[in-house]
């Protein structure tokens, strides 16, 4: 089909934890590194994050540990709703996604949901770019990110 | 601390899912890649494996995408108790662990369990080498697969 994002690699892989200092201060440890900053995603003016098609005001503290083939991404949910907040009342700390480049996210949601039955979960922008969450738990497993970048 | 690992990359993310059969189809079109072979994990005689410290002939289907960095493993449990089976039941499909090689099988359980609060959750043997899964949720947020290879 017209439109199949190229994967080739994973670029992310993303954990939700309650207590985002404590998780950087292990990993740190066990990768033998210093501790990244931890930072917070932007306002809601900046970042116009949906959750399940709605806006949200909810946050995140993330950090960042950059390994030789991927990174891992350590995700502490502020406020509710979103995806984050829900993953960890639901599940607990643990593994919330896996992350993809994708150059037209246009076309990449559209593979996403028509070819791959996923559902839209959480979409936002960032400083040079955003990301849609797609969950593809029927099909693939998994919930993935389509991220993309600012030409 | 003496017996640390060197964790410079992740090898696999494992995504547990009911029906492995549908799984590859839907990521091997995503990938655009031909199906890879569906295996089933070796008899107890030959894995010993261990859940929570108790033998347990369940077992799983297994399958392997190799991306560019990494490998994306797709597992459907069969029978029971496993840790795959056990989490399929509590959370339905979803990425079950991070895998990352190992030199000292031994040394590297004792730095999870010791400095990390790891719990060992499951253990085995395959041809050329066997795993232990450590849970790590309460300081790492994950599930780790500690892999070791036969000299």
């Amino acid at each position: 089909m017209q439109g199949r994002p190229t994967v080739r690699e994973l670029v992310q892989v993303a954990i939700v934890v309650p207590n985002i200092e404590q998780a950087v201060e292990y990993w740190s440890r066990l990768l033998g590194v210093e501790k990244p900053r931890i930072i917070e995603t932007e306002e809601w003016e900046k970042t116009g994050m949906e959750y399940r098609g709605s806006p949200s005001r909810a946050r995140a503290k993330l950090a960042f540990f950059r390994l030789s083939n991927i990174t891992i991404e350590l995700i502490e949910p502020i406020g509710e709703p979103s995806t984050w907040s829900e993953f960890l009342r639901r599940h607990g700390p643990g593994i919330h996604h896996i992350a993809i480049n994708v150059d037209n996210i246009g076309d990449a949601v559209k593979y996403f949901t028509e070819e791959l039955g996923a559902e839209v979960e959480q979409r936002g922008r960032f400083t040079g770019g955003g990301y849609v969450y797609v969950d593809a738990g029927k099909t693939l497993g998994a919930r993935i990110e389509l991220l993309y970048h600012e030409k």
